[in-house]
C-alpha cells in the first residue's frame, strides 16, 4: 500500500489540463497510467471520469460513478460482476472516513461537462453514498454518488475576527441531515431506536436520528415522508446507511455479510412505513441482481 | 408552547433593521418584547445579541453567547446561577436537532459588528456547542457557540444539471469532523469504542469516530493531537459531546445527570491521553464552578 495523498496536489489547481494519461500520471493528480480509480482498501485518492462505463451519470457538481472491474474496455460493456474490492472498496472507505477524491474528467464523458480533448482536473468531490446495483448489461456494478466539495460542508471561516483562531485541516466524516418529518418520526418513538430500543439521554433532552429508508437524492429519489423514515440511534443509523444491515418485509433486521437475522424493527401502529421502500433499500444490499 | 418558526421570516432578509423592540416583535423576527431568547425546552427560534451579558464574545460570523437568567439588567452583571431551562434548554435542543436560530444584533454589542442604533437581523446561525461555565461574576452561566450558517454546512446544489432533482428542506443535525490524527487514534483501537468496545462492521470496513476531548474552536481551543482524541462509537460520541457523560482522572465514565459511574475507558499503553484535557472536559460538565 502506498501512502495516500488526499486533497489537492500543489501546482495543479482546479481546471488544470493534461494532454494524456502519461502527463496526468506524472503530475500525481491521478497516478495510475491505466485504471479509473487510484486507490485500495484503505481509501481512494482520485478517479477519472471519461465515459468508459455506460452506467456513469454526470450532472456536473454531482456524479453517479461506476466502480472498476468487469468491464470490456473495447466495447465499454460490463462482462462480469464488480466486487467491493480494490479501488471500489477504497471509494467506500472514503465515504466512511470523509476523505475527498480528486475528480479528473477526460474527453469522451458527458459532453456538457467534459473537456473536448485530453484530461482536466475538476476539483475535490465527496463520496456521499455507495451501493451495488444491476447495471445496464445485467451484471452487478458498484455505484458511488459523488458531490462536489464546493457545494457541501465548507468548514466555518473565522473572518472577520478580532483574534486568530487555530485552524485544523479536517474533513467531514459524517453528516446527518434532519427534516421536519424526521422530527415527527422521532417524537412518534419518543427518541427510542426502532432496532435496539436505545434512547440517548443528554442534558438537553433525548437524541435520535431520522433515517430515510429509500435514500433521498439521485438516483434513488426517495421521498421525505413519514412512510420512508425510521427512528434510529446513531450506531444503527451508520450500519443502515452503510448497507451493513437491511430490513425485510417481515420487519426482521438482517446482516448483509451473513444473511443472518439479528433482530426485529419495532413499528408503531400509526407509523405506516411503506414496505416498498424497505424492499428498495434491501435491494441496495443484495446487489439488485 | 407556541409553534416554532425556524429559519428566515418572509419579507425580512439579512440586514433588515428595526427601530426598537416593539417593531422587532411586530415583525416576528424576534417575538418577545423583552428577553434575549425566543424559545423553550422544545427549541429556540431567535436571539438578540446586544451587549447585555458581559460574558458574550462576538467574532462576527461566530458568537460565544451567554444564556438567559441570573442577570441584573441595570448593571449587566450576573447575580445568580443560570439553569439549562427555558430558552437556554431551547438553544441546546437546537444543537441536537440542527435547527438554526435567527440572530439579531442590537446597539450596545461589539462595536465592530453591531448597528449604531436599533436592531438588525444578521442571519441564521447554528448552535455547534453548549456548556456551563463560571462567568466573570462568579456564577454559573450557560454558554453557546454559534456559527453563521453561511460559513457551514450548505446543502449541495444541483446546478448545472440535466434534470431537476427534488429538493427537501433539511438542516444538518449532526456533523462529525475527521482529522488525520483522529484516523490514527481509530487505528490504534482497531475501530473499537473505548467505552463500550463496539466495533461497527460495514461492507466497507469498520467504522468509529474520533472525539476531541478538549473541544477545538473558541473558546476552548483544544489541540488536534493524539493526546486529545478518543476513539468512540457514534452513540458514545453523541453522549460525550452533549455533556451527558464525562471521564474522570481514574478513567471512570460518569453520568452527568446522576454522578454515577457507568463504566471505564479503555486506554492503549501507547495512546498517552492528556489528563489535563480530560479534566478540562469534565469541568464543562460540572459547570466550571
Amino acid at each position: 500500500m502506498s501512502v495516500r495523498t488526499y486533497g489537492e496536489i500543489p501546482g495543479y489547481p482546479v481546471g488544470s489540463t493534461f494532454l494524456n494519461r502519461t502527463q496526468l500520471a506524472a503530475s500525481k493528480v491521478h497516478r495510475p497510467l491505466q485504471g479509473g480509480i487510484c486507490g485500495g482498501r484503505d481509501g481512494a485518492e482520485s478517479i477519472v471520469v471519461s465515459g468508459g462505463y455506460i452506467d456513469d451519470e454526470d450532472y456536473g457538481d454531482e456524479i453517479v460513478y461506476t466502480g472498476q472491474g468487469g468491464n470490456d474496455p473495447g466495447t465499454k460493456r460490463q462482462i462480469a460482476h464488480q466486487e467491493l474490492a480494490l479501488g471500489n472498496a477504497g471509494l467506500a472507505r472514503n465515504q466512511l472516513e470523509g476523505n475527498p477524491v480528486r475528480v479528473i474528467r477526460g474527453a469522451g464523458g458527458h459532453p456538457g461537462f467534459s473537456p473536448s480533448k485530453g484530461f482536466r482536473y475538476d476539483g475535490l468531490f465527496r463520496v456521499v453514498d455507495h451501493w451495488p446495483a444491476g447495471g445496464k448489461d445485467g451484471f452487478r456494478i458498484w455505484r458511488f454518488r459523488l458531490v462536489s466539495l464546493d457545494n457541501i460542508d465548507q468548514p466555518p471561516t473565522h473572518e472577520p475576527s478580532t483574534q486568530p483562531a487555530p485552524r485544523v485541516p479536517a474533513v467531514i466524516q459524517r453528516l446527518v441531515r434532519n427534516t421536519a418529518l424526521a422530527l415527527r418520526v422521532k417524537q412518534l418513538y419518543d427518541y427510542r431506536c426502532q432496532i435496539c430500543d436505545t434512547r440517548l439521554e443528554t442534558p438537553a433532552g433525548p437524541y435520535a436520528e431520522g433515517a430515510h429508508v429509500r435514500p433521498m437524492g439521485r438516483p434513488h429519489n426517495g421521498p421525505d415522508a413519514l412512510n420512508n423514515i425510521l427512528c434510529l440511534c446513531p450506531n444503527h443509523h451508520v450500519l443502515f446507511d452503510a448497507g451493513a444491515i437491511w430490513i425485510g418485509e417481515d420487519l426482521g433486521v438482517y446482516e448483509t455479510a451473513t444473511g443472518r437475522q439479528i433482530g426485529r424493527v419495532r413499528m408503531a401502529a400509526d407509523h405506516g412505513i411503506a414496505y416498498g421502500h424497505l424492499a428498495y433499500r434491501a435491494s441496495l444490499c443484495s446487489g439488485g441482481i
